[in-house]
């Protein structure tokens, strides 16, 4: 009997509850303020772009959350997803650590994205909403909500960041082939994309345009919510799924993990991950040391402020407190298009001020070389956001070899890359370069602050 | 308690044998013959070009053929595949018939290929090979090889039909991340391939072009092999896995087939789906309809003649009896290149002579409408030549509704279409058109086949 590298949970194990990490924290997260009058905003605010369940849910301090029954039929087409021993990585790296990913990617879109996705367009359905938007930056959160609107029979509007948009013209096709549609932003639709173009009429867009245009256009009409694929705890709760299954699969496995890694751009795969065993080490179990890598073209964690900021680029949004690069900050075109955004998690944010989480960064290079050792030993390419968790994890597997320890890492391989090709072959070519963000125009962006924080 | 959609069979359910239904068909397959001599070729013919393991698997006809426990290491990556009812298809349909799906998209390169692609690059490990040289038309085949070769530390150099290369650059970006050699066919590197660019230097090439391509570079070796991704019967047999798991699947789910649909190219999905079901129903079981889907613009079953016929355009491989187009037929470059093929596989040609088998050909539009009603209904979008089984199967599920039968259907899901999003571009574009081949042409060819039919 060889040994076992693949940890399936019978269909029946697919989680009843999500679990919301905000019952257990020591500190509650700081809340959100309305912009204008710098007050806490209650729910009825956010009315225009949520419906009510999912505002509760961004609320709520209940441990357990109730997983519809709808929603989890859908999940049931690729959940339980499975859980790896990543044994040929361990053997080309001949290290003693043992190294285990989740993998997320064999959902339909090949992301965690339809985790939230599918629970979102469900609260919507129920709440008589016939028409959703969104932004999208590489564009799996985007074909992510057009295959749960598909699913739901609502009609997914979908702004992609302009650079990705034209770089990756196969995301958009697969929102089409589900029927969405799909707009380059900035867009001449909205007062913000207008603004932003007039501007600069050769904008490539960052994910923080993309925001205020999806928002803007739902807070014009009563049957139109808006729908966000990261940064909000409602979203991150959705994706602790795959923590959940995950701590289940370990047991399997006879193992815990000592590390876990996961890649972070709003935060979501992130979370999703982590705190489920982050929440158990907050009741009194497992202490377990946890490591966030972000590309260092766009370093909310380890080089932002944590100082209240908008969500968007247009200030359309409320205020939360986290780590932000600054709302007007625009990040080099970096093939990682879902870790492009200027700011993080709220609830990530306060993870780490917390000091349970530890945060470090990458460049795209040295995380696509990793993606390519990965691929060659365990046949999975991984997606440009997830190379930066695979090579968080080689680093650590790498730490133990060094140190002669055989620690437990897990890691979170959110994604393949299989619509992110032209990276892979520009990354052949030699032709893939480590851009930086501009010092200066982050001091700008930080300096630009709203006055909330002074 | 929602209906089931997902039937998922525990790990050790993955098959310990290969059904090989050459042990139970009424009459055995034509030999192989010579093409210099007309005479029956024995297994040391064929040594210069395929181990002698795999050599002996395509004459046996034992029943069951064990999987070696190192294939069957590899395969626990993804298999058991899973089968599903597709139930919002059928409501989507409104028809009385249960439509249920086996999904090969589930494994690292999205195709069924990986199943005998793991096998061989295995049995050629064994028998000390270094390097092995294949043809692909789509890339599904060829990357799978490279995914092999990477896990087994073998060399791969794949020669990749011109139009899907220039097509499809994303699928050599694949088996470069996993460390292969993408050549596009017809290239300069060999005699066959200068030959045919001496005639038209434009070629676009051809399955059967890339085949000689390959064959000569394999033959010219002691440390090189060549391995085919269908056609010959080992293929057949590593593809077996399906049908075997899908008979265990079916009765899970309290069913059994009716009618059972898959596309044919070189008939390595569909016969690896249908094989032991028919082996079955010649062991006295359950009888069952099978219906193959072809391409219109290349239709070997429907259109073709029966006859001994070279597998390459360069008269390299030995004759076998199949239904064949001509090997100097070229096919339209349409989108499914998986089943641009001249011939069909000997095995499912032999069948549909004894008339175990029905064949059918739709063209491409069509197909692209089906694999978009599909996705929009269940979420997963289908490669080209997947589309091609969709579409028979909607077929039979509308045919049911008009008969007011509610037939139990059976199709095989070959892959997914993530690395050919072009062409769903195309089709929502409207540029996609219904290329036909020339009927003079599909004359000409046919009237060159070689002489040992007269």
């Amino acid at each position: 009997m060889t040994e076992s590298v693949k940890f399936t949970l019978p269909e029946d194990r697919i989680p009843k509850a999500w679990y919301n990490i905000a019952a257990d924290l020591p500190a509650p997260l700081p809340p959100v303020l309305h912009p204008g009058t710098g007050a806490p905003i209650g729910p009825d605010d956010l009315a225009p772009l949520f419906p009510m369940a999912l505002i509760l849910q961004e609320v709520s301090t209940d441990r357990e959350i109730e997983i519809p029954e709808p929603v989890r039929e859908i999940y049931r087409q690729w959940r339980p997803a499975p859980l790896f021993r990543a044994r040929r990585l361990e053997k080309a790296l001949q290290t003693p650590a043992k190294i285990y990913y989740k993998y997320e990617g064999v959902s339909p879109t090949g992301s965690h994205k339809p985790n939230t996705a599918v629970a979102q367009a469900f609260y919507n359905k129920d709440a008589g909403i016939h028409r959703i938007t969104t932004e999208t930056g590489a564009g799996q959160w985007g074909s992510s909500l057009a295959f749960a609107g598909a699913i739901f029979g609502i009609d997914i509007d979908v702004y992609m960041v302009r650079v990705s948009f034209e770089q990756k013209p196969y995301r958009k096709a697969l929102m089409e082939a589900f029927g969405a549609r799909c707009v380059a932003s900035p867009s001449t639709e909205t007062a913000s994309g207008r603004a932003i173009l007039e501007k600069n009429p050769n904008s490539t867009g960052s994910l923080g345009i993309a925001i205020s245009e999806a928002v803007e256009m739902a807070a014009q009409r009563d049957d139109t919510k808006y729908a966000l694929g990261s940064v909000l705890n409602h979203v991150l709760l959705h994706q602790t799924v795959a923590g959940i299954e995950a701590i289940e699969q370990m047991e399997m496995a006879g193992d815990y993990p000592d590390v876990l890694v996961g890649c972070t751009g709003g935060g979501s795969n992130f979370a999703g991950l982590v705190n489920p065993f982050l929440g158990r080490q907050l009741r009194g179990g497992e202490k377990v040391r946890v490591v966030a890598v972000e590309p260092a073209a766009c370093p909310s964690l380890t080089r932002g402020k944590y100082a209240y900021d908008f969500g968007d680029t247009g200030h359309l949004t409320p205020l939360v407190k986290m780590h932000t690069l600054g709302s007007t900050f625009v990040p080099p075109g970096f093939h990682a298009g879902g870790l492009r955004y200027h700011g993080m998690a709220p609830l990530v944010s306060h993870l780490h001020q917390l000091g349970l989480i530890e945060a470090t960064a990458y460049m795209q290079k040295e995380c696509f070389a990793a993606g390519v050792q990965f691929a060659r030993a365990e046949g999975i390419v991984p997606a440009p956001e997830a190379t930066h968790a695979v090579k968080g994890a080689i680093e650590e597997a790498l730490r133990c070899k060094a140190e002669g320890k055989s620690e437990t890492i897990l890691f979170n391989l959110c994604g393949h890359g299989h619509f992110d090709m032209q990276a892979y072959t520009d990354y052949h070519a030699g032709k893939l370069t480590d851009q930086s963000y501009d010092e200066s125009e982050l001091a700008m962006a930080l300096a630009g602050l709203p006055s909330v924080n002074e």
